[in-house]
């Protein structure tokens, strides 16, 4: 302690928050990886990153954006047909069943270009992505109704509608915001186009949404900035003037209950092939409503019960908290203080306020306690979190961070049950918090513990990749994710390859159509350490396309497959069947190999493509191997497997004499070993096969592989048995 | 403590390894990123990953590979005039001087398309991708010499040199590996390919080096492994198999210093543009040997004084310790067991060793410790590390790991003078170590307390994002990196960019060729909170090539620049000037925007490309702004600012009556707030001179502007008077 000058609240802080070799965080959180286009996450309290996973942005670890599997999902995000190779991730949401979170999706949206992607929680793997079919930005998404029924998206700056320019005089008349409700397909675990609606709003540029939940379930609420509608350029004053200058912008309220139920009736009309809800139907139809809010608000955030909305602007030191009775209560009686130049009715402030509270300089996003009223708002221009009574209008504490916090974040603290404990305060600013690494900073979130009356800083966690905009954070219990898929597996389109491939049926396939292109078809496999198959010989304009699935079944047994010059690089989890196509356009050698370490023979994991030129006619040679054994290598090989049994014996004696059984860690390694063991006994009688033929080339061969499958075998049991020891499991005979 | 179920063990452990808010770590460590073709930077002891820098793999929040200077870096690695949008990073080399690393450059290899890249810690930027003139894969590089003459890399699988199609038939006779020297210009900060060499070796798959020094200095170590030559395939046994039957591979012994002489005295010729020291050259020069090593070895590892040379083989228990001594005996007395089919000379094994240590089953690579003769083994089937004294050839410690170690490292473990203090065990397998994220899984680094006579293991850090393969950590202070550019930098070229504008001096400018093609090209600049232009035209069809400079001087205060639709996205760090090239071919309107939060008006950081159809004629409209603002409006907000004045002198009073001098993040927030308080007297200046003329609406705007000003004044205050409180200053008056 003294010698690295740590204080006793230091330790404190660290021993809430150190989680030793195999321990679990309680919570993870799903972090916007902003520019970088791809989703964080994050244990908590550990606050170590486990894992980035690739949305928008290609990624070779993962293979995204590499496979042909989840090249077609970055396809669905095409634009005008064009690839878009990152994105601007900003707000994730979980899907939700009755306002709890349930584990199952995450969404988030692309602000740059408008889109929203749907991930998996059993695989942690991107499934879709849906394209707004109105918008040119989008930074308020993703938001989900309390049954996953829809996912809102905002406009951000407005936009034509159609693809068409239109001048900036027309601005007010031409340019448009709006807010989509993407329909959730729960059977299906896909977003549905057909069934979404958006919307159409006037140009202001709408910001960020929330549902309504509770007394308020069926309503959504959108915020907005520059309701000036102001326009910047050439000589006149900046955007940022220009769109701060009234005291007030506006909170869209929104009814998607009622919504719905129009276009089930067959009542919206579809532009650009999508249901859109004009204003003046939207106004007709008592759908569509504006309260005045603080000027340049970001963030608007039910509270659990459905029954108050806390807004805050950055430019006003006020939370403004809202009533939804009153607000119901205007809707009911018609009490408005009249409309917006789009025609929509304004609600009074003072019909639908209940409280406004000074929490400091810049206040920006809310995030609810588990104790009731208490709720805690990020300042970003105070660079302080402030802990407040929403029920009384007090402020209760209040703690700096570091430095400028965008959101924050409590434990699924936008759920209809929060459960308190964390908070996270996302930090723009790092400056001085971490050792320099050059111009570029990393980001600062810093874990605050909220258990106690007062607020206390935790933690500083650097993100090294991407700038988050929004996390969200989910009892890690609730999640329940797969460690394997079912063999042959398409992981995207979540159904069996056509492509998959048990072992031992592995084939290529050259088809060649009408006008004489030709695809070879490789159906593949990967094993502990070899793929099959290990020479692969195409022509010269072919088209290659190689399948590969990975037949292990064992936990993190990940194999990887990179080839020289094609931009080919796969991962194939456990079960996974991954594709790589690509053309064959110049002959040549090109190795091949395995990029994940996958066992001590890694490294011999490899094999080439030969492409061959066009009409090349093979010289006929023979393979000469460098190397020649004979019977006396042969039987000095079947010597050192005999002596690696003894060994592979004693460790399965130590296994089998404990109680094994109660550790389902060494369950799963004997059932790997056992398999590796049986692979090792068919190399065994291909060995003596060829031995018994006098062919000791072979059989020393297959001797060593024999062996090979003997060295996994080892390497797994010893594994088992450092677990026993190290978990003090006890002997039972 | 209790409630989160620690021991004492794992409260000292923490204590050991937390880092308090603006704490420094030790050590940097710089990781290759495996297949995410990046490197990432990580704390010791904290365990905190700082940054992830993009190498071979575009990565957007960077802008690497999205702006036009990092495209340039990543078409320098090209493969046969492919863009290549990944790599497999392998091995990270610091720069060294005099055997010490000096903070000044990392090296690292890219296995699957054999490249080098060069990355300045100056910026922690990608400077130089180099693509080798022979190889077809390279796992073994980047290893430097000791004054970073040179930059090794070795072939992994064996390939023809040429572009032709070689059947396997001719796989001894016509396939290759080989050790490049890349050339490193020490003044330029660059490789120099074309002073840099390459021994032709046998198809052995050449593996890891490592340079010779003190004792052995002009030397380098290259290891192999299927010194076999054997060739998977069709129904022959896996690759596994037949590259792992012998007992032996071959150490290759390179004499640099010598080639390097020849190279000058104008003796060797160059073969694909660049020089080949053949086997039959080298031979007769008597620059290469061959040692046996145990089979499938990885990792060849020089002792700080460069007089032992350790290697282990996977498949061999035992770590063999070399005596270069006894190697340099040989080679002077010509003492060789034979020479390998192409001729090499082969140095008896009892020539060349000094002992055996039996270390564990698949013992991996080494590093050292500051205490001489001790080193450290991992050791991938045991899963476990091994303390040992090659000196001595005694086993000291063992400590168990989760799971399968690869490599390991200690503190400038392969430096002439090593640290000692921490080991990083770079576990290839997690398993059960952390929440699950689906069935691709993280990987393991796990720190190690080796700083007393036992090793005890502190911490498990999960990698997120890539496989590290191997790891270099270097004593942080020895790094000096900048927080800003020069103005108008261009960080790729490292030289003022010719695209470079300052503030006023924006302009735009359209360019056609004599065939029609227009390029438009946009001199913009950004800083808190608007970019300039605001609004950029162009005609269809046109190119447009946006170049923007950050007028920032602040430390952190990057900007971003995203455009829909465009694959648009750079990040511009303060100082840089970064540019963007597209085709606008499409009519129509396209916002784009600041993807960097950067201050509260950070979302009004705005603006439109407009892109006008071909022949399009401006209808003449006046832009209508939605919201008109009257001389009572200019009025409020004048007071408003002379409210906030107030504000933010008393922010002043409280900074200047204290020692701020004394705290250098003071200092700059200070210098940072006094040049905002600047630009707002001049917005106050234009307000006045627009309210002088009776226009309110311009009055009122820029009086808004003026505001922004001070809002930004305030928000840097506030954190320096926190700051001021939170470190102690005193009161000075």
């Amino acid at each position: 302690m003294k010698a690295r000058g740590l204080t006793q609240k230091d330790i404190l802080a660290a021993a809430k928050t150190y989680t030793p070799t195999g321990g679990r965080d309680e919570y993870l959180a799903f972090s916007s990886g902003g520019q970088s286009g791809q989703v964080i996450v994050y244990g908590i309290p550990s606050m170590r990153i486990l894992k980035y996973i690739g949305v928008f942005t290609p990624e070779p670890w993962q293979g995204y954006g590499f496979d042909d599997e989840s090249k077609a999902v970055l396809a669905q995000g095409r634009v005008d047909g064009k690839d878009i190779v990152y994105g601007d991730t900003h707000h994730p949401a979980f899907s939700e069943a009755n306002g709890d979170y349930d584990g199952r999706y995450l969404f988030i949206n692309d602000k740059a270009n408008p889109r929203i992607a749907v991930i998996d929680l059993h695989d942690f793997e991107t499934k879709q992505i849906v394209v707004n079919p109105f918008y040119r930005s989008s930074q308020g998404g993703a938001f989900v109704t309390p049954n996953t029924e829809y996912v809102m998206e905002a406009a951000q700056y407005a936009a034509p509608y159609g693809d068409d320019f239109v001048p900036l005089e027309e601005f007010n008349e031409k340019y448009r915001g709006g807010v989509t409700y993407w329909k959730f397909d729960d059977k299906k675990g896909r977003i549905d186009p057909d069934q979404s609606f958006t919307f159409e709003l006037p140009p202001y540029s709408q910001d960020l949404s929330d549902a309504g939940k509770g007394a308020s379930m069926g309503w959504g609420f959108t915020n907005s900035f520059c309701s000036e509608r102001y326009v910047g350029g050439k000589d006149r004053p900046p955007y940022e003037a220009g769109c701060s200058q009234k005291d007030t912008d506006f909170l869209h309220v929104t009814n998607w209950q009622k919504a719905a139920e129009l276009v089930a009736a067959g009542k919206v009309k579809k532009v650009n092939g999508s249901y859109l809800i004009t204003m003046d139907q939207a106004v007709k139809e008592g759908l569509l409503y504006l309260v005045p809010e603080p000027k340049s608000p970001h963030g608007v955030d039910v509270n659990p019960k459905g029954t108050h909305i806390i807004v805050s602007g950055k430019l006003d030191s006020h939370a403004w908290v809202y009533s939804w009775e009153k607000i119901q209560n205007a809707i009911k009686n018609q009490k408005f203080e009249g409309k917006d130049p789009y025609g929509i009715p304004i609600i009074a402030l003072k019909d639908a306020l209940h409280t406004q509270v000074q929490v400091g300089l810049g206040p920006l996003h809310t995030q609810y306690d588990s104790k009731e009223c208490v709720v805690y708002t990020s300042v970003y221009v105070d660079s302080m979190v402030t802990k407040w009574d929403y029920c009384e209008g007090k402020v209760l504490d209040q703690i700096n961070i570091h430095y400028n916090v965008g959101h924050l974040m409590t434990m699924e603290g936008d759920s209809v049950s929060p459960d308190g404990k964390y908070l996270v305060a996302l930090n723009k600013l790092a400056i001085d918090r971490f050792n320099p690494v050059g111009p570029l900073h990393p980001q600062n979130h810093q874990l605050i513990d909220i258990s106690g009356d007062k607020m206390q800083l935790l933690y500083d966690m650097p993100l090294p990749l991407g700038e988050p905009h929004y996390v969200v954070a989910i009892k890690a219990d609730k999640l329940k994710p797969a460690v394997r898929y079912k063999s042959g597996w398409d992981s995207r389109a979540d159904k069996k390859s056509p492509y998959k491939t048990r072992a031992g049926r592995e084939k290529v396939v050259r088809e060649c159509d009408d006008k004489g292109e030709c695809t070879t078809h490789v159906y593949g496999t990967v094993i502990r350490s070899h793929i099959t198959p290990e020479v692969i010989e195409v022509q010269e304009g072919d088209t290659v396309s190689i399948h590969l699935t990975n037949l292990e079944r064992a936990q993190d047994e990940t194999h990887g497959f990179a080839m020289y010059g094609q931009n080919v690089q796969l991962s194939i989890e456990p079960g996974k069947t991954a594709s790589t196509t690509f053309k064959a356009d110049k002959a040549g050698v090109y190795p091949f190999y395995c990029t994940e370490f996958c066992s001590a023979l890694h490294l011999e994991m490899q094999g080439y493509l030969l492409v061959t030129p066009k009409g090349y006619v093979a010289k006929g040679g023979t393979l000469e191997e460098g190397q020649k054994y004979t019977e006396a290598d042969y039987k000095k090989q079947v010597q050192t497997n005999v002596d690696t049994q003894a060994v592979i014996d004693s460790v399965v004696g130590f296994i089998t004499s404990h109680n094994f059984k109660d550790f389902p860690v060494v369950v799963a390694l004997v059932e790997d070993a056992t398999e590796q063991l049986g692979f090792a006994d068919e190399a065994r009688k291909k060995s003596e096969d060829y031995a018994a033929k006098g062919d000791f080339q072979n059989a020393t061969l297959w001797a060593g592989q024999w062996w090979q499958y003997q060295v996994k075998t080892a390497d797994l049991g010893l594994r088992a048995k450092t677990h026993l020891e190290e978990n003090g499991a006890k002997k039972v005979k």
